[in-house]
């Protein structure tokens, strides 16, 4: 078996040690970002290429692993006569790792089957720590094979994937976990502005309720950073908003009202606007206590 | 040291095993039910009293436990002529497990001071199955000398408790329970109307979400049963709408408004109206799909 050969699209704070870890695992790699002197740095560090075009690395790429910003960024380097899709070889997987719309990933999909290549939609979850750590939970849609051809890729930096169904079925699952966590944190938001006002002791109320069935991810981590109003590190509300934007458009096309993922989604846009754009999602606390 | 005794003032799904933890424990009990039938059923499974009044079953009593429905309930059970503080020993404790409003809580408190007795309210978390296997979790609000007297009986049926505050206080940890699951469950219901009208296999997006930011008691215990519509079981949102009511009041009374907690309310209602309101919580995404 010959060795697998792995082109990497955008060295963001997920992509540059995703990056890393594939080209450590042993396929030789070659990255491409928009800002070349990133890819410079990303080469240095882990001896892998860096080509000029997001079409140039994925010639000679079997995987062609992308992930950038949103749909634009995702359009931006797979299409046109630089893209991915122009330099693709027959048989190579294109994998999307960016959270998008399913219905970009539906499109790509189609597009990917044009061009002779395969197509995964791969979003991923766990952050910069999972990033950096190889411990991200892979969902994604498209084919059974591509999937099975994926799966030592996936291995240098996941610690989970699972293929959820056909194109566009990993972007859904990770709508899922979006709208889950938007219902959580507002719901432990409400709850702690409570706990605050009332003069309760938050790391008591995390401790009791952590047994029982108001027990989540978001009680156990950001309960304490909250009660001491810490927003400055973790996932950004403007990725939130694009992420719930895509959800909602998507259980629009279902005939699907979801109250509680649009509503949330308004009051990270007010705290958008007051400047937070960057703080931490569980910033939905400061909404609710001055 | 002498033998604690223990009356119990409320038979129902959790005071009936509650009571019976007690006097295995070894503190004689004398409980007091409104259907006496009840009272004499318990008095034959576990060998203690049954009084006719709550007067008389608190009488003789070191603590005095009451589980009933609601504020209505309570007051019905504490006053009057027949009520517990009119039988209250001089230093005997009063323990509310029932969750209730915490100006009542409040209220209670001064009146028990004035009987001569003490008081702490201590609604619990875990439900039926908590309460028959004793693993109930206890959110304590009152004195601290009086919550020191009280953990050897919380022993005889909690897995955890602790002293949140002055009297009132484990009512608004209580609330903050119940917000957390309110947001919790409506952003559960949201995202798997999304994932089943998208055709996604729940099991696999409740496995892949457990592992990160989305992970919730919720969402590990109750996404396969609301996959399956099974709602005939757990938590009865009769006892939700209340529980929401009391927190709603209390935050008001804090000048915070609780948007998600006040329309998964409206929502309970809806379903109540329906005649759902023996269905346990997760019956929410029975609104959002048909």
């Amino acid at each position: 078996m010959s060795q697998i050969r792995v082109a990497f699209i955008g060295l963001g704070v997920m992509g540059y040690p995703m990056a890393g870890h594939c080209q450590k695992a042993g396929f030789p790699v070659t990255v491409y970002n928009r800002t070349t002197v990133k890819a410079e740095q990303w080469s240095q560090e882990f001896g892998g290429d860096f080509a000029a075009t997001p079409r140039e690395a994925a010639e000679q790429a079997d995987f062609v692993l992308v992930c950038v910003g949103n749909d634009e960024d995702v359009r931006s380097v797979m299409m046109g006569d630089d893209g991915v899709l122009a330099g693709i070889g027959q048989g190579s997987i294109v994998i999307d790792h960016t959270t998008t719309s399913a219905e970009l990933a539906r499109e790509l999909n189609e597009a990917a089957h044009a061009a002779g290549a395969e197509f995964l939609d791969a979003p991923v979850s766990g952050g910069q720590a999972g990033a950096e750590n190889g411990q991200l939970a892979i969902m994604a849609g498209g084919e059974a094979s591509a999937f099975a051809r994926a799966e030592p890729v996936f291995a240098a930096y996941g610690k989970a994937w699972d293929l959820l169904g056909p194109a566009g079925s990993g972007q859904q699952c990770k709508m899922v976990n979006q709208i889950c966590i938007a219902g959580i944190l507002q719901g432990l938001s409400e709850g702690l502005a409570l706990a605050m006002s009332s003069g309760l002791d938050v790391e008591k109320v995390q401790k009791i309720l952590s047994g029982g069935a108001a027990q989540s991810w978001q009680l156990e981590n950001r309960a304490h950073t909250m009660a001491r109003d810490e927003y400055d590190f973790g996932f950004a509300i403007d990725w939130m908003v694009k992420d719930l934007g895509y959800s909602l458009e998507e259980a629009e096309r279902r005939g699907l009202t979801l109250p509680v993922a649009s509503q949330v989604r308004s009051f990270y846009q007010e705290l958008q606007a007051q400047g937070m754009n960057r703080c931490d999602t569980s910033v939905l606390l400061r909404r609710l206590i001055k």
